[in-house]
């Protein structure tokens, strides 16, 4: 029997896998798992987007150009220009979601074993993704106490060397939340063009910041015009992550005439998404009010939940619709194994993604984990409700198991 | 500035791309270009598909599990079992096209380095598939004077060495349309067993077999359950190559737990794809009588044509819906430009693919080029008669270039 490739051994399973099992026992034992761990968000996709897929009325499901229909690419550079961002729709290229742009990305501009800088706890199939590239992800560390805010420019310096060639931003931020501000865009701005980096921004979660902040794109960066590429899709924004529908924008020509070639090679975007996709680009601004303003709102309830639980940290963050959140515990995987196994409050447990596979550093992360806060609010206010008192319960049930295990011992 | 991939650098781009400008000419001088070069059939899609599209009724288009519908996989196992192949639904993964698929496999199987025997000609993408993976493809050549039928067993073994992992076929081929009988597969199985390699079967035409004869899957091969692997979509089957769903389908537990990995970091294929794909698992029987009914006289009308040309050689294919054929020039390259560039017939040209992108060996399908038959009757006649008038031109002008070269010479 052949073996299978050292990259597939090494790929990383999803952060999250190893606590499926748990979840379905806990379903099965007739409990309602409160899922925080996915951002599989429930709000309604603009009707714009569903009505184009019901009049779909071409008799050919065809391919489209490699780069996506011209019109959809045409369609999206003007919601740029809306942005105040210069693209124009030759900057574009439309991708199998936001996952195959990263790759797309990293394919070409990164030779095997060159280096890219992440801020970590960045989205953990960045890994995957370098793994299939044969790039090495550096990771600058963020820390929970100072929000996740972008460390000094030195800790960049200092991870600089011979093999760095990008650095890659999530903004705002999955898993943390955090939205980069002006001054930080400009501390990155310093360091690619003085070490001639690409900079890699994934802002799919563009449409969502909160406090009255805005979004600054590194797309409006000067002089990054060569450096500068984005992630981009419609997953979020438009809460149709099944369309599988994403972008690749750089002005960079040599960037985008190489990821073309990528784009041929697997034919076409899909056709029946870019339907969905192109649809959207005409949704009404009240709809992203108010997902805007219920996302806020639940950022809220989640948030301020977990800061009311004793020994819980929880930043609110500034954009995206997830939460990092401390908890006084030593192991958070463990703790969320328990909570599914063997804990449930009035029928209710809560699922949530522990963060240590958010990291790439070793032993950080361990008592944090990522909460989505994708559900209605009634959900929420339950799933905190669930965690208080799980909270409160689990180091007794340590304490039970240790004395036990004190029994055994003697 | 920095600096693009080697690997960036090194993807091919599509054989037919540098004459897309010549095409584009030929239109914009008044001429209709009747496109023999790529296989997007004019076919409709089953109406079961477009109307479950139609029909699409969810409030959120969400993602679905990275290897796809549970309910699609189920119907897709069933489908193959009708076929008398014995595949379960935890066989399946669905796939972003064959195109993934195909990636997949190879990212799962092989280290860098590793060397894959491929039949040339050959799809010209998996040389792109195989650079993203860092494998090293091998073409064993096949002739046009043996209609590319598959080479003697000791070929093989003389291209075997301690790189080799793997064997690629496309079954029915393109560019060929080859179909592969029963002693080739036991060939290969040979082959396979002996040296303990991975097969690897693009059946994406399986559906096209023609005279009567039989499509063989290689997972009706005895003891390969653990070497093979086949591509699938259903692209060509339907008519729906824009849905972009695939699927890889395999009994190797290992191969499907490691590839699953890779599914995981794009989270998820097409859903609207998905849809629609699984509502064509429905497709009348009679659906596929006609559309083979069809291809089979366009094969006809194509391929006997050709043949009633002077000089010019065309085996008749036993599946799918392309056709190679040996023109009576030195370069069909320039032969395909100068028809789009230079030459009309009542106003209609012709654009083929010429062959020599589709051979890894150099200096190989010079005098080639691959012909698809997804156009309507009237077309592929027209067309004909374009190339046997272009065929009788085309010398003359030659002529008078080179009496020009040798006046201005003098």
């Amino acid at each position: 029997m052949p073996f299978i490739s050292k990259k597939g051994f090494a790929m990383p399973e999803s952060p999250i896998r190893k606590l499926v099992p748990y979840a379905e026992a806990a379903i099965e034992a007739g409990n309602e798992v409160i899922h925080l761990n996915i951002g599989q968000p429930d709000i309604e996709t603009p009707e714009v987007a569903l009505q184009a897929i019901k009049n779909y009325d071409k008799k050919v499901i065809e391919y489209s150009h490699s780069a996506g229909f011209l019109s959809y690419r045409k369609g999206l550079a003007k919601y740029y220009q809306s942005k105040d961002l210069d693209v124009d729709y030759q900057d574009i290229i439309i991708t199998n979601g936001g996952s195959e742009a990263i790759l797309f990305a990293m394919m070409t501009c990164f030779n095997p074993e060159d280096e890219l800088i992440v801020p970590e706890p960045f989205y953990a199939n960045y890994n995957a993704f370098a793994l299939e590239a044969g790039v090495i992800l550096r990771p600058i560390t963020t820390y929970l106490k100072d929000s996740y805010a972008l460390p000094p420019i030195e800790d960049f310096r200092e991870l600089i060397n011979e093999r760095t060639r990008g650095i890659l931003i999530c903004n705002p931020g999955n898993p943390t939340g955090y939205l980069y501000n002006e001054e930080e865009l400009e501390t990155l701005r310093k360091i690619v063009l003085a070490q001639d980096l690409f900079l890699f921004s994934d802002e799919v979660y563009r449409e969502f910041c909160y406090d009255g902040r805005d979004h600054h794109s590194i797309l409006s960066l000067e002089g990054l015009e060569n450096h500068a590429i984005i992630v981009d899709s419609v997953s979020k924004r438009y809460s149709m992550c099944g369309a599988r529908i994403g972008a690749l924008v750089s002005k960079n020509k040599d960037v985008m005439s190489t990821a073309m070639k990528f784009a041929q090679a697997r034919l076409s975007p899909p056709t029946l998404g870019q339907v969905a996709g192109e649809a959207a680009l005409n949704t009404p601004d009240k709809y992203f009010e108010d997902v805007k303003a219920e996302y806020l709102s639940r950022r809220d309830i989640l948030v301020d939940g977990l800061n009311s639980i004793q020994g819980v940290t929880c930043p609110k963050p500034g954009g995206a619709f997830y939460a990092m959140a401390e908890l006084p515990v030593d192991s958070a995987e463990n703790f969320c194994q328990w909570i599914l196994d063997s804990y449930s409050y009035k029928g209710h447990t809560v699922m949530m993604a522990p963060a240590e596979g958010f990291y790439a550093s070793p032993d950080l992360g361990t008592r944090e984990v990522r909460l989505a806060y994708v559900l209605e609010k009634d959900k929420l206010k339950k799933a905190i409700e669930v965690l208080r008192n799980a909270l409160e319960e689990y180091p007794k049930t340590l304490e039970a198991q240790s004395s036990a295990v004190d029994v055994r011992a003697i």
